[in-house]
């Protein structure tokens, strides 16, 4: 019932993963498993951490996310905005939103996010829907970054 | 989107409550509500906080609890067992199982807990229950200190 944590971001016989089986979309994160499901919360809660310089992939999905950094900072593209984001910020990701976490403030960045066990899967966009985002200079150049 | 956290466990626009409205079952004990359900996360999230020599209610329900400790150190009974925990472990209270933290290890001891929105009412044991725990000789004395 108790999941030891380690001391240096990983915890006691959770895997450290690829962050996700395929794709390019994302660069230096990984994902451990903290908490797979049980009765009435029907959850997953990971923990990704992005190395610096490292970003998660760029995506929309109709599935809540609800996140918490756990360590560092850096920021996060949500929607049209970009935010700053550090240690024990609390952050919700609504549906069909635009979102991206990036390590770019020279340390890792590290958080929990917990979604429903049951989602639809991750949308990635299509170059027309990378080009109107990019439209937005702010977004453009933390794409490029 | 984006509760900012504060820097001295609290957060921006976030306030800091009493544990319980009613009961004498707890001590020194706050309550914070980071998030409060949304769409396909039907879960609040509520960061509690005891201070050194307190402790939350010893109760049990039908709903399940995911706890991350963020702050600090000391110990959980869980059923029949006394754990220690520290920053950063995750722990699973199962359905109907009598539990209590406890800030007994110098420092403040403040964690993270994921409920459903929709639970049942909290069960207090009764003094025929509290004396069947007692019968445990660690967990009499968890209860004592």
């Amino acid at each position: 019932m108790i999941v030891k944590y380690n001391g240096d971001y990983t915890w006691d016989n959770v895997n450290v993963l690829s962050y996700k089986e395929h794709g390019t979309n994302f660069k230096s994160i990984t994902r451990q498993v903290l908490f797979d499901g049980l009765a009435d919360i029907p959850c997953q809660l990971r923990y990704f951490e992005v190395q610096e310089g490292g970003y998660s992939s760029l995506e929309r999905h109709v599935h809540v996310h609800l996140v918490l950094i756990l360590r560092g900072c850096g920021q996060v593209l949500l929607g049209d905005t970009i935010y700053d984001v550090k240690e024990k910020d609390v952050i919700t990701i609504p549906s069909k939103t635009w979102h991206r976490f990036r390590a770019n403030a020279k340390s890792p960045l590290g958080f929990l996010c917990l979604v429903n066990v049951d989602r639809d899967k991750v949308q990635l966009p299509t170059a027309d829907q990378l080009s109107e985002l990019r439209q937005n200079q702010s977004i453009a150049e933390f794409l490029d970054v």
